[in-house]
């Protein structure tokens, strides 16, 4: 019998998983994964701590060691590049690091090619000194830059995850940092009231916040890099980050005539399958089925392709498993805040067709009476007409419970759980860490009386 | 039109939070709550943090003020007792606090006597020195001895949630601290070996542990106790706190037939509901439903009394709802560590007639390489058959969200979730505070592999 061939295109997240879970369900496939750089499951996450110092060696990143991949009988090719994909004759076309080309059959394909940093119409973005933050190469690009030129100033475009996480980053290295978004507040995600309270956490620790300004055009300028702006907005700084969000990399799923969706990603079906037969695609370059929206988004993030990229190397392998969908469950910690979503803001929930009612509430993480409760700054976002949940944020100190507690709701809502009955679960309670209804359950209850 | 009378019968929490959830429902109830000391909703779980000095003031223990409940038109008798029911005419006999009795007559009725400490069969119990933790009375009691008699070491007896937290109250204050379990681990409604971690913590901070051992007598010596127990054990200590558990208060309900369950805690259906029309029970003095076993329980916890009480009030003033059930969800902090549960242990998930298997499984609270990662020690049982998950544990230090990863499971289970969905819930990810798969969804991976 004919060995089945299964190939990956992409060493990150959801590649990597795809490869392992179809090695967990088929001993006997012939798993080969391409990946174009050196870097295989590295936690490109975890790049701002080791740009910040906090992470010391950039190894201690990878979520596995290429032996620890190399040891579940995945053959894998670094630095190589699949240059094009054939589905007719089931082949690919790779570029060895040496240049020369050739072609490779499978006969099941996984595309987990990932995102692309977005290049903002800035004039002066390829200047020497600007840069951006992806993947482990944008890293080091940045560290060399960092401990050779001893930069004392950074500009960040953008206040999204990576443009917070590098302003805390370059403050740790004792630099000036100003942060420019064009949105009114930080983390446009959230509700402007919850960046507000970011904001503030990031001015404490000294970063300079211009929101509602746009970047227009950078230079050099001395040693340095001018930038200028909508509002007047005129700064001079050592380096510029333009952390202005991702697109997905979908040029290679181009040549091969994979579909794309109206998100620009690679379009799936819960199944993680493309448009062409045996080929599907997983991670940042393509579309997720949002639980909730009950339609395909294009929402990047590591979890999202850990998950997707098991589904896909579980069907790959001859399984048949459905991908249960995102919320969109996401968190940042910025200095001592922390910050949570999962589901739909008011916004979002208005622009899907529900009638949506958020509701503020604030308490304390514990019990007040025992020492160091701190505030959590919560929004609950539901349904008017079923009460059902539809999306929570949670801003509050670290220390706090704020992403779990955020797991709690993103629970509830896999579930699709009504406001009323949140009160029903069966949370943990001591003074110290919580309170006997929970503050997400204080919520739902402040919510529902808003409701009567 | 008449208007109806309710009348509770207990102060704390599931008593206090029926009279609230019952004025929220009927504006117009005439709402009379009987409580035997003059501390209504205080939060006796917060004793052991007034004792050993953390809370200073021990008025800030009430959950609210007499004022706050006082201003919901909810009449409060407080240092009154009811000492019969007569449900015949439904009417209840009151001891006022001068000593006189009177009758006073009622249309719906809700017991919320709560618990009282077990007295273990030990001669010397009532010796003076010899103290129990349930009440604020018996706080205050314990508090006045430590206050003016200063004693140096304590004897507990039981080490379970109150005997572990009055060991780190009595460190706290300095004091040699002994604690004596008669099971061969602390903290026996977890397995044995995440007692072991907890034991370990107890005496990193000194405090001597002596499991496998009964007490068998105190009696007075010199200014303090000596003890005696199985084993050859012997100690002397300036005084025992006996912390062997508790007891539902049920004397009154007896008065007036109100039916117990085999548990020896008054019976209830899912609404409340005793033998008796129009008599409900919440709290530690009732049953509650196991979600899980499907069967009435005795599971005293706070967070069970308030959910409790709430549906009670709720029903007591015209509404139906059902109380959705107990999954035994706890925690408790002890020095450094969290150590939580949710369902059901090995044991009995065994006895329920499950096909259960509980597998260990260690994990980092968050990625490795940023600091300050600590081990989550976790359990996850599940069914063989149905892969259903029936049960976690898990032990981890203070700071990595231990008790809300908990609450995550609390409500998986509450919908019922086998180990293999776990892994597709959406939930949040950076690398200081979690992993892509949360450790909890790891370790159902890992309970999932030793299945196939």
């Amino acid at each position: 019998m004919k060995t089945t061939r299964l190939l990956i295109i992409g060493g990150s997240d959801a590649g990597i998983l795809a490869a392992l879970r179809a090695r967990e369900m088929d001993p006997g496939l012939e798993i080969t994964l391409v990946a174009s750089d050196a870097y295989p499951n590295y936690s490109i996450c975890g790049l701002p701590f080791f740009l910040g110092g906090e992470v010391a060696d950039w190894k201690s990143l990878a979520h596995r060691t290429r032996e620890d991949i190399e040891r579940e009988n995945i053959r894998l090719l670094l630095e190589h590049e699949v240059i094009a994909i054939e589905p007719g004759t089931r082949r690919v076309e790779i570029r060895e690091p040496g240049g020369r080309t050739r072609m490779t059959s499978y006969d099941r394909l996984i595309l987990a090619t990932g995102a692309v940093s977005a290049r903002p119409d800035i004039p002066g973005l390829d200047s020497p000194g600007v840069f951006f933050l992806r993947w482990m190469r944008d890293g080091f690009a940045l560290h060399e830059y960092l401990e050779e030129r001893r930069p004392r100033s950074a500009l960040i475009v953008g206040g999204g995850y990576i443009g917070m996480e590098m302003a805390e980053a370059f403050r740790e290295r004792g630099m000036v940092a100003t942060l420019v978004e064009s949105s009114p507040s930080v983390l446009k995600n959230l509700e402007p009231e919850l960046g507000a309270v970011l904001r503030e956490e990031l001015e404490r620790h000294r970063v300079r916040v211009i929101p509602g300004t746009r970047v227009t055009a950078l230079e050099n300028f001395g040693d340095g890099l001018s930038a200028a702006g909508s509002n007047g907005f005129e700064a001079n700084a050592d380096l510029v980050l333009v952390a202005a969000g991702s697109r997905p990399r979908i040029d290679l799923a181009e040549t091969g005539g994979i579909r794309l969706g109206p998100t620009g990603a690679v379009r799936v079906d819960r199944r993680m399958r493309t448009n062409l037969p045996d080929v599907y695609a997983a991670g940042d370059c393509a579309e997720t089925w949002h639980r909730l929206l009950e339609r395909p988004v294009w929402l990047p993030l590591g979890s999202t392709s850990h998950r997707q990229g098991r589904v896909a190397g579980e069907n790959a392998a001859g399984g048949d498993r459905e991908y249960a969908g995102t919320l969109g469950t996401q968190v940042v910690r910025v200095f001592n805040l922390v910050a949570a979503r999962t589901g739909l803001i008011q916004r979002e929930a208005e622009e899907a067709g529900f009638e949506a009612r958020t509701i503020p509430f604030n308490a304390w993480d514990h019990k007040a009476y025992y020492p160091g409760a701190g505030t959590l700054h919560m929004r609950l976002t539901g349904d008017e007409a079923g009460r059902r949940l539809l999306g929570a944020q949670i801003v509050g100190p670290i220390g706090a419970q704020v992403a779990k507690r955020i797991d709690i709701l993103a629970s509830a809502l896999f579930h699709g759980m009504r406001m009323d009955e949140l009160e029903d679960l069966d949370l943990s309670y001591t003074p110290p860490l919580s309170s006997p209804f929970d503050p997400i359950q204080m919520a739902a209850q402040h919510w529902m009386k808003g409701k009567s």
